[in-house]
């Protein structure tokens, strides 16, 4: 398997890295700004005396974290992808941190074999903000009725026209989406809500939890989400949750790429 | 109780809160530099359009964080203490969190009136830094014999000279204090070390946790460190681990002030 990769005409690298995404104005390169994929481009130009261009598996917005974003890149030669790891450690910033990287065979794209993806989103639940998370997650103290939440999630589940559950100005014509999993991680103050899905559009994950909370918050009923759903209508659905809760959690690929880039049970 | 305070002279309010100190030049005010002590007095000042003066238990070197740091001022008049935590909470930058407040006679000095502190430093061994843990703690990959590190730990329990153990432009004559407790909390590829005494010199638990990780790694003998306290030489003692590791944990009044700010059970 080794030697066949190696066999294939380009020498293409999967890089796994996690981000805090406070500081950088999302992950997409934006003249003047400082983002996750400038950041990765010039350290490895910088590091390869090459210029290096970076496929990200999808951009997230402004804010919002990454526990495993993929990226590839195709390199003229240079260090074996285990040790570019290492080098890649000492050389980026303290926000973003390289997890692993391995040679793939040039069929593989970052985004293109996305097969699913999974975000989450951590809420708080203390009365004051928690000082290791208010970084990572939405501060929403008081009641709230996970049940319903749960209820409410259910809706949502399977194939819809997600057009009430994202950003108004989402560039993409076809608003159908598959959701396969919606589920509740509770710890002491903590709420996650992990989302699976074969794509989402801007803003659906924080549009999904901001409805969620409403739900939670008692301002609305869990059985409306089918309603809102068939409405497709952003102003039915909740307000849209702050980024800096959400996190871009795993990135799956076919078998032949090793599926899901990070164990689901990883602390990372 | 709540009366004999009111009808005491001044109205002299205690404040406990949580703070980042990624982004500060440490708790200390210093002219140009973003502090800790300097975001609590603009922000009381302008919240209440009278010259605030904030005295803390003590200072934090630049990086270091806090769970609990208390500070105290006083009120010419102003709202009552448990309401000025919801409106500092609205008006203080997010990385400075209050935690609670109450209204205490003027014999109550946030740094006189000390009785314990406690620091945590934390240790993330993870093979890559962790998302969620980087600003807290220092990664320290590869293997760490807590066994050796706790051994060595209790040589340095009681009242000793830290002159080993502390910055050398310690500005303090008397290098004498006292360690409680020194606990280790292991968890999955985390580990804190809980630090607790009558009062620490500058850099004094960084050099502790810097020369634990040195017996941890087999670089030096849990036994040697009666030798290095005797011979009162910073030289002998491990480096100095950095402050991002470290954070203020708890502090500790006479019990008519209610001993412990943070119940030491709490998940803030």
């Amino acid at each position: 398997m080794a030697d066949s990769i190696r066999e294939s005409r380009g020498n293409r690298i999967r890089l796994v890295v996690a981000y805090d995404g406070a500081g950088f104005h999302g992950f997409a390169r934006q003249d003047g700004l400082r983002t996750v994929q400038a950041t990765l481009e010039e350290t490895l130009t910088r590091m390869l005396s090459t210029p290096i261009e970076v496929h990200g598996s999808g951009r997230t917005d402004k804010g919002v974290h990454a526990r495993a974003q993929v990226v590839h890149f195709d390199l003229p030669y240079g260090p074996p992808a285990e040790r570019m790891v290492y080098v890649l450690r000492r050389r980026l910033p303290a926000d973003v941190i390289p997890l692993w990287a391995d040679q793939v065979d040039t069929g593989f794209h970052a985004r293109f074999s996305v097969v699913r993806k999974t975000y989450r989103y951590l809420l708080y639940r203390g009365a004051a903000p928690n000082l290791f998370l208010y970084r990572f997650s939405w501060h929403v103290p008081g009641v709230l009725a996970v049940e319903a939440m749960r209820e409410a999630a259910v809706h949502l589940l399977g194939r819809h026209d997600f057009t009430s559950f994202c950003a108004s100005a989402t560039p993409q014509e076809d608003k159908v989406r598959s959701l396969y999993r919606i589920d509740f991680v509770e710890s002491p103050n903590r709420l996650a809500i992990e989302v699976e899905g074969s794509g989402f559009l801007q803003y659906m994950v924080r549009i999904i939890v901001g409805t969620l909370v409403k739900v939670g918050q008692g301002r609305e009923a869990a059985d409306r989400i089918p309603a809102i759903l068939a409405a497709r209508d952003r102003r039915l659905a909740g307000e849209t949750a702050p980024p800096h809760g959400l996190c871009l959690w795993n990135v799956e690929y076919p078998p032949e790429y090793g599926g899901k880039v990070v164990d689901p049970e990883a602390d990372l």
